[in-house]
């Protein structure tokens, strides 16, 4: 399994390559500079005393991966997939991790789009031939990047390709302690993306920085 | 503890009676039929052993009750809250358990009504001095019934009234294995209310009746 990460410099990106890698994927994290993907590979190998981490430009890793992963903040999400739109090779799955969210007198509040939903937005943008599937959206960065804590939760997956959504879903059980949970077309992003909003909340409430969800019962 | 349920001869009411009182509380189940509401509370003590669930009118139940939980299908909460308006004392606590949900295309679609959410749609058809709390939407009515299963979940309680809110939340602390989470002012009752759509959906693809969520790290 290699595993893309497009903007993967960040907190996102790299809590994404450190759980990938601790689970033997081999991971390519782009960036727009090159420096900066070698010096947060070399970072994520160093705190796992791996070398399944690579560091690119966003061209080459997309050239280069079936899987890719856009962990930029949503702001850039629409920029960046139209930036590097000739990159794309058809058959990429594009996995929108990102979710629409601003703060209205100091509480979170999802900012739906008019699309319906962040990942739908993506979809609007990307080449023909790129599936688009949304997935770890509302599981905190922070917690993806504490590599040591078991996640202990599910993680909603969900697509309008049922084959690009089954490779997302092989791809994240391959981390431990992370059940992936099928939950849908790409519409129902707007569901999950909520969920971040609450997570957000419950962070700040409660003084905490890990909120995430398990679903009892199924 | 004194709950009224209003409308609460369903499954949503008919559970949330079996839980409250199989943890020690007084129930009064409402209905629009005095006879519905007797018939209703006696199946519910019959299934418990106990006396504590009673049965009467809708106005007699808001008349004599401060927290009320609203518990007809969304499409008749404002209709039932506009019916028994004169009926409900300033400091009333109305606890909307409803949901607005829809299928589009065989999908659960979360139907936002333009007050945002469809418990800031009842707070806009309640008297001056009954304060609008939500809870309980997110949790199917169909494991809320089958009362001998642990629920192992949290329920999210939001509201703009703090003191409210930390009614609702003591009133479901009473309640074993439920965890009640404050969930801020009433405008997330719209992300709550979306948890439930997801809960519809993970229900029906997974062939479960009982998706209900625990929040992890909190």
């Amino acid at each position: 399994m290699l595993i893309g990460l497009l903007g993967g410099t960040g907190t996102e990106g790299k809590g994404l390559a450190l759980r990938f890698a601790a689970s033997g994927a081999e991971v390519v994290i782009g960036s727009r500079s090159r420096e900066r993907a070698l010096a947060a590979a070399d970072e994520c190998n160093g705190r796992l005393g791996t070398r399944l981490i690579h560091g690119t430009t966003n061209e080459e890793m997309i050239a280069g991966t079936q899987t890719v992963f856009l962990t930029v903040p949503f702001e850039q999400a629409v920029a960046a997939v139209s930036a590097y739109h000739g990159s794309f090779r058809s058959g990429t799955i594009l996995v929108d991790a990102t979710v629409p969210v601003r703060f209205v007198d100091g509480l979170p509040t999802y900012a739906q789009p008019e699309a319906g939903s962040g990942a739908e937005l993506v979809a609007r943008h990307v080449p023909p031939g790129v599936s688009v599937v949304g997935a770890f959206k509302e599981i905190p960065a922070h917690v993806l990047a504490e590599v040591e804590t078991p996640l202990d939760c599910d993680v909603l997956i969900c697509g309008d390709s049922r084959e690009a959504r089954e490779t997302v879903m092989a791809a994240a059980s391959l981390i431990p302690s992370l059940r992936p949970l099928e939950a849908g077309p790409l519409r129902m992003a707007s569901v999950i993306e909520h969920m971040t909003v609450l997570a957000i909340y419950l962070n700040r409430r409660y003084r905490r920085k890990g909120a995430r969800f398990r679903v009892q019962g199924v």
